[in-house]
């Protein structure tokens, strides 16, 4: 990565893309058997939603499961049924009435343990595979799909197609992520923000006011601990993946663009009800969350194409409409200005524009872009400034190669969340008035931020998304729409975070040794109250004693008191703990201390944090930041549908509430779609190396991969470049 | 303490009582000017809960606030009134009927700063006081309480009488609180135990199937971080208090059972309702969450009293009647059998059965005594055993000296939490069909073992309290009860904690050095599935694949997988981690390394986690354990009033609505109660030393404590004895 400031440490660790040695290694996480059904056992469905089926049929030709191989050959004779419960097995083809598929064939590798892959020693595994493309089931109840393969074998699973509503309730639906915000980064930055005065707090957050709150379930499909793109996934298509697939199933295939796919909600608003699209993220617009609107690949590593996808939409093998959406703003230029990371070296600034998008460059040009048009801002390369670094330090902002147009210059003019939600809404109100709107506001940083450690950014960046939420809610009183939206906050997933207490920061300064430094520390009683809204302190911005700032917003008035937080993450890196803001940029806890570009063994950064104390780290030496973590999420909701977000779910859950306020059940095929009579339709082409020629529609893995025979997710070939998976 | 096992850790840890060298020493918590109120500003009363008034002031000698002070004397001259809104304010006695209460004088010292503990330089605080006892307010709304001292000096207290319901809704009320139970755990102890296939839980905890769900905050009212007495205080009263306190605010004086009292939940069910008390924990019964349903001292360490007042309630003052509990189960034998850490060295369970108690101890006896009488079962010394050590590792039963009535030998026959609360049940049921009760449920061990980083056994302690609320749903739905009984659980503070992958035990155990040993971890889509429901492996307990046991109890059927859960605090004491279950007893995590009793310098245990990698801590090295942290914790409710627990809110917020829904409001003062004609009473005895001489109600601290000007909360005099706080 070309970002070498400290600004661009969350930016160059979130691009890495990999594996970590350890455990729990799998021949492909949904199938355990030896024959792969996609969609897996379990799947739910919205009635009428739009899905691929893949099928694999796997040969390990060594390790602790070739024995259970006849022939030492896949088994190319399989066959697939489907039963609506009670009506009999079908054959696949007639079932949906779609026609017979070919044969595909691969191979990959993986290891079966840290031992294995230690020895080098991997597992060889030859692949037999169909694929049925854009198949949909619209009849709720129970439907038993059925592989058989090798004789005897079978693999069934279990779909259900729910009972949802094509009653509309809502008009709008607005879905606010705080990546990785778990309820302690709540917790926090609420008691960093707003004063107490005897146990009670004078002012609250926004999220606190919400008349409902639920508890989300963030695990993967087939791992208990999440990234963003398959959390992603399941809020917006109800359906759990693996991590780092986007709005598919992750097959073994080596094209990370063939995978079985599940229709989004953002497809379903635009070609269902004729709605607006909103994708507004601090992050590089490619990114996990923001992609994951209507992104179909395993990979979410590949940026480019994510890019053209949102403006063109997935078209190498038979899928549905997506006329681009009508806000997208966020950072990642890098994928925009011509370039070799961007898809095919294209200008998309062009590519959009010629597609009739207004395109802005800066905050100053987002106020004035008129909201009549559909609108791409991409404001930087990488993600946006955070708040600290955009309100208090603001030096930090001069980070060199950050121009949207690819220049030796900074981005100094960049919108906050804020400034990007507030205009997205108005051109969405504006445009769709009558059809109304799906809107996704990713709040990025908090979770990057927390990845480094650096814990008064990822708090701020929490309070800076209450503050979007506060100011969205008073847009929308204004404008009348407020009862017509259902408005949910979530988080994708957690990190393990926590508050303890408080820090003298000067006694520590003051000691001579660690276990010295130490002493600092206050527990219980003695954490005392936060001192970040000290009246008597001088306030960098803002003067009220409330911290309340003057258009409404809360953040603290002093980021840099001698009495600071405890707080901590649960597992991590080496690194050394001083408990100061970090004024010079984000932090970057760990580094290597050769200067070898290889060298992944990581100890605490020598820069960071003076006068500290050192930390040894919990995670692989290889990890050079905090990882996501188990804890379950908060889930805020108001709007028609508020209650239905009470009590426990899981991520997916959350999909098929909103989905049913909007009221995207179809209980009939479309009559007025010739390619969807009967009940799918499935013009595939199933070659995992015949794309589609269309410019627009090449998979960029066909172009870039190496043999299609050599790559795969668990690819041992790959192994020998393992790095640390950050996201 | 004289438990020297391991299965005793936990209780020698929580009966060490006093502070921590760390930061913001503070003179009096709520009081930060020189006149203090109590109530202090922003205190919150239910119509007619009684209350007692403090007023104090003070006079600091030296140090920072010395100046102010304008003769070097506390003024004994202050004034204090009462304005209902809008009404004019009247002095005290006028407002309240009461008479004039004669001045009390006393003086303390406390610490500034770390510097000046460390430089042994505390300042001197002369303290003026008067106190105004059993007073209270019956109309809603707002109330000016103004102190005027040194002349021209005021000290305001607003407070508010919230416009609570006197229409019961509910016949019963039942509080789970799972002490320290953040949602991290939950979440752990979910996957732990319940089976997932393709990412749908298969099961859920019976806390999932709640109806509505909410977000509690739990902090102090002087410091952000609480400990389980002030928190349970806020739970019971609606007033939040000080770390140590116990239905009282902590004030100055000497004497730790003279501090202003606030009327707790159970004393209004009992008086106002004439309904059923049950308290049951598994903790020793004087511990914090179970005392606070009636104890009125600021200090939680008077375990013999509290167990006095369990009985007799606290008479020294006016103060409330209190017939006892008709239901108290748990542990700390030792206050009960005749010995020195009785109350005056009686024997209480002959004064609780000359008071009509039937007395049980062990869990053949709890099974078989009558329904229709009141019980004390009190089961061991110290804590009950956990489950992990009562169901699994049963030689950890064999801790001498536990015996409940002081023996040499050890309590085996101990019964879980499940049987005291279906038993407890049965009896308040039996006893009040018609008036109904209010029952306190606390799985105490959650907090205590995750204090000494023992994993393991705070989450399978979670599934029992996960498996208590289950069967009492399960028994009041028999029983036709549920309907009419409010069941709300939560926890009363959290600890930061998660899990962030999963730990492959035998790699770990493989690798010779700790860097290396980092390796075995594997986070996110290497983290796997909880391996402790693998149906491959041989099961100790149960042997169904989901781990349901024959009875409906959900438990992990592995606990010593290979695969474990990489877990972990995110404030700790040195330690070692290898990430598998503790087979002997409870985990010591870090210990002295000299002989010396007073060693305060704790390294990790050189005999606990074998294998294991050395993690340096980051909490004070005088810290053995873990601490508390801020993150909200989770409310799960059902029945008449559930709707009122969705949304954010303070901890006291739980008392007013569980309150609410019982009807406890009380608009008028009783007219069959002579000495509460007028709005309140107050046959005062103001004097520290001059408690009532009724045998029952003599306040221990008087009878123990050093000349009454010498002790304090923040006693410098006490600090160079400095404990770690443990609870």
């Amino acid at each position: 990565m070309r970002f070498s400031s400290s600004l661009a440490t969350s930016v160059a660790c979130s691009c890495l893309v990999g594996q970590v040695a350890a455990q729990t290694f799998r021949r492909l996480g949904t199938c355990p058997t030896l024959g792969c059904v996609f969609p897996p056992d379990q799947a739910d469905f919205l009635p009428g939603q739009y899905f691929d089926i893949r099928l694999e049929v796997h040969a390990p030709l060594n390790g602790s499961e070739a024995s259970l191989v006849p022939s030492g050959n896949p088994d190319t004779e399989f066959t697939f049924t489907i039963e609506k419960e009670g009506g009999g097995a079908v054959p696949v083809t007639q079932f949906f009435g779609v026609e017979e598929t070919e044969i595909e064939r691969w191979n990959f590798t993986y290891y079966e343990t840290l031992f294995t892959q230690t020895a080098e020693t991997p597992v060889f595994v030859d692949v037999a595979a169909k694929a049925y493309r854009k198949v949909a089931l619209y009849e709720p109840g129970n439907y038993i799909a059925t592989l058989n393969y090798y004789g005897d074998s079978q693999t069934v699973a279990n779909w259900t197609v729910r009972a949802g509503s094509n009653q509309r309730k809502a008009k709008n639906t607005i879905l606010f992520i705080g990546d990785g915000m778990a309820q302690s980064f709540i917790t926090a930055a609420r008691l960093m923000a707003h004063k107490i005065v005897n146990g009670k707090y004078q002012t609250t957050l926004a999220m606190d006011k919400f008349p409902i709150t639920g508890i989300q379930m963030t695990h993967s499909i087939d791992s208990f601990i999440t990234d963003s793109a398959n959390s992603a996934t399941a809020l917006n298509t109800g359906h759990k993946s693996t991590v780092n697939a986007l709005g598919v199933y992750a097959d073994s295939s080596p094209d990370t663009f063939d995978d079985p796919k599940v229709e989004t909600m953002a497809e379903m608003v635009q070609n269902l009800l004729g709605g607006g699209i909103g994708i507004i993220s601090t992050a590089y617009i490619a990114d996990a969350t923001p992609a994951a609107l209507n992104a179909h690949t395993r990979d979410r590593g590949e940026y480019a194409a994510i890019v053209d996808g949102f403006l063109n939409g997935y078209q190498n093998y038979s899928w549905v409409d997506w006329k681009g959406p009508d806000v997208l703003f966020g950072g990642g230029a890098e994928q925009f200005y011509p370039n070799e990371d961007s898809f095919l070296g294209r200008d998309y600034y062009a590519e959009f524009a010629n597609q009739g998008y207004n395109v802005v460059n800066n905050a100053t040009a987002l106020a004035q872009t008129p909201n009549d048009e559909r609108t791409l801002g991409i404001f930087t390369t990488g993600n946006l400034a955070v708040w600290l670094d955009r309100n208090i330090y603001t030096d930090n902002l001069n980070v060199s190669e950050t121009d949207p147009f690819g220049g030796e210059g900074a981005a100094i003019d960049q919108p906050g969340l804020k400034e990007m939600t507030l205009k997205g809404l108005e051109i969405l109100q504006t445009q769709y008035a009558d059809e109304g709107f799906f809107m996704m506001v990713e709040a990025a940083s908090i979770d990057k931020m927390m990845h480094v450690l650096d814990y008064d950014r990822a708090l701020t960046d929490t309070l800076e998304l209450d503050d979007v939420i506060r100011a969205t809610i008073e847009h929308l009183t204004r404008t009348g729409d407020l009862a017509d939206t259902q408005i949910v906050v979530t988080a994708d997933h957690g990190h393990g975070f926590d508050v303890m207490g408080s820090v003298d920061t000067v006694y520590l300064q003051a000691q001579d040794d660690d276990r010295m430094k130490r002493g600092a520390v206050g527990t219980y009683e003695q954490s005392g109250l936060s001192q970040y809204v000290n009246p008597n302190t001088s306030a960098p911005v803002g003067s009220d004693k409330n911290a309340v700032y003057p258009n409404g917003e809360v953040f603290p008035n002093n980021f840099d008191p001698r009495y600071t937080f405890l707080q901590g993450a649960c597992a991590f890196p080496d690194r050394r703990e001083n408990y100061i803001v970090h004024k010079d940029g984000p932090r970057t806890p760990a580094v290597p201390l050769t200067e070898d570009e290889d060298d992944e063994d990581y100890y605490a950064n020598p820069e960071d944090s003076p006068g500290g104390y050192i930390v040894n780290g919990t995670l692989p030496v290889g990890a050079p930041q905090g990882v996501h973590s188990l804890v379950d999420v908060s889930v805020f909701a108001m709007g028609p549908c508020q209650m239905d977000f009470a009590g426990v779910y899981n991520s997916i859950d959350i999909f098929f509430k909103m989905a049913d306020c909007m009221g995207l059940a179809r209980y009939e095929a479309p009559t007025n779609e010739a390619s969807n009579s009967g009940s799918s339709n499935s013009t595939s082409s199933n070659s995992a190396s015949s794309n589609s020629a269309s410019p627009n529609s090449v998979a960029p893995a066909a172009l870039n991969s190496a043999a299609p025979n050599s790559a795969a997710p668990n690819s041992a070939a790959s192994s020998n470049a393992a790095q640390w998976q950050t996201w």
